[in-house]
């Protein structure tokens, strides 16, 4: 149970864990700040914070865990407005979908602090971002990671476990490089083929005719094509070593895919489907094994 | 109203066809065929066809409606199975991904009774394939595409946009070529994509391991590669020029892209992946314009 939740952010992630907080009845009470004015004032109307901070360092005072729910670029200038209150026992926690950025910032900012800080990243979210989207519910029964440094404090590790845990998120623990390698392949690579492919098609003298005709498939394909520019910017451009790895990965096996379709070998594109195709039907989202560390 | 539907494969959508009809009260008796005797059996048991037949000729005796749902490089075999019983005032329909190469076939096969058959494709699916997923809904709401030829009796074009009318699609009409040129950017080439991707991401040494934190965007993004590999071999064999041609305008796009990525241009790799967002966002499913013919 924390006293008050310093909430820096108030968007969609940052928004959902201050409302998951108090429905668990986790906090007593929220302060948060957005760099828009409107929007933290819109986070009050909705009941979402408590009470405005004009500041990012006025909202961490008192506070005795902290999230900080920004854009992945404006990690580093957040670590900075706060840093003179990055104190023992308090904790913070980031929502970052990359992880070596933010730990990187970290070193470098916070320095011996570093230890109050530990890096999180709950696998959950809406292509609709904003405030007026925040849902108590967006935790729940999804993976959180955390990627704790050897300095981290093993008390606020703990409790940073417990609280996704009683918000009802599943906590894993990784390194931050293990961190980012498998969600590029998971997650920003998809985003960057979706991004890519709804471009294509609609770039074409026919796109637009094309797009009337589409059904479920393309919808359910490319509906993480709808998500965030600046957020998408960030993950792209701070996770972009991993990224074309597995972007390189990609263009080799539709190399061969391509090869087999002009050449006609009918069964070599049926085992190449069947392993996918059954792969896929035996896939289930969060059944986790031991990530290796 | 038909007398007798003649189903030649028992599958999901064959399947799905006949109960559509039966609940729409649009048809009185269904006679089912599929290379497969216990397939006949299991459809005949599931009530979903009334008496089994044993060929597809012998489906096709005395049926009114007859729908040929098999596998896209089955149809040329169906038509030569069923020829002799193509005859002026009983519709003849598929329900194939593609439309080119079953136009072709039904022109070499058919010859001068091709005016009989109306060519089709309903918009719908599901990833389980076989007649134990036929769904008497499956197709309504959805759009059918009809892909008549000069020769098309007109009055056997109505009926068949009568009879999907009837069990609630949307149907519109198009030229083959255009209908496979549309299909290979907004289905084909995502299938192809999505296979790719999921074989590219378990094909490394950590995949496993990655898989397991996948979240909801990979979900959706990979539905489709858990679908059937004989069938989209067939689609992606048949319509491969035009599913090339698109995979040829999103490897441009992808190459722009990663070049933007490179080059650490924040801007640009804003401004494409905006431009995306924003059209996936106002995309809708089935709000038809009027597809070029």
């Amino acid at each position: 149970m924390f006293k008050q939740l310093g909430l820096i952010g108030c968007g969609l992630m940052g928004g959902s864990f201050a409302l998951a907080l108090k429905r668990a009845g986790l906090v007593k009470r929220v302060v948060g700040y957005s760099k828009s004015p409107s929007t933290t004032e819109r986070a009050k109307k909705l009941g979402v914070i408590d009470m405005a901070a004009e500041s990012a360092l006025l909202a961490v005072a008192g506070a005795d865990i902290v999230l900080i729910a920004v854009p992945v670029a404006a990690t580093e200038t957040t670590f900075k407005a706060i840093r003179q209150l990055v104190e023992p026992g308090v904790l913070f926690m980031d929502v970052g979908s990359t992880k070596r950025d933010v730990v990187d910032a970290a070193r470098r900012v916070l320095r011996e602090r570093i230890g109050s800080f530990v890096p999180a990243h709950p696998i959950a979210g809406k292509e609709a971002a904003g405030i007026q989207h925040a849902d108590a519910l967006l935790y729940s029964g999804r993976q959180v990671i955390l990627t704790p440094l050897p300095q981290t404090a093993a008390d606020l590790l703990q409790k940073a476990t417990d609280v996704w845990s009683g918000i009802g998120a599943q906590v894993l623990t990784m390194s931050p490089e293990n961190h980012d390698a498998a969600f590029a392949a998971v997650s920003h690579l998809p985003h960057l083929l979706a991004f890519a492919y709804f471009s294509a098609v609609t770039n074409q003298p026919a796109g637009k005719d094309f797009l009337s005709l589409a059904g479920p498939g393309f919808r359910d394909f490319t509906r993480i094509a709808a998500s965030d520019p600046t957020i998408w910017r960030d993950i792209l451009l701070t996770n972009r070593e991993e990224v074309l790895k597995q972007a390189s990965r990609f263009r080799h096996t539709m190399d061969a895919l391509e090869l087999i379709m002009r050449t006609g070998n009918g069964e070599a594109l049926e085992q190449m489907i069947r392993v996918a195709s059954e792969g896929r039907a035996q896939w289930q989202m969060g059944s986790p094994r031991s990530p290796s560390r």
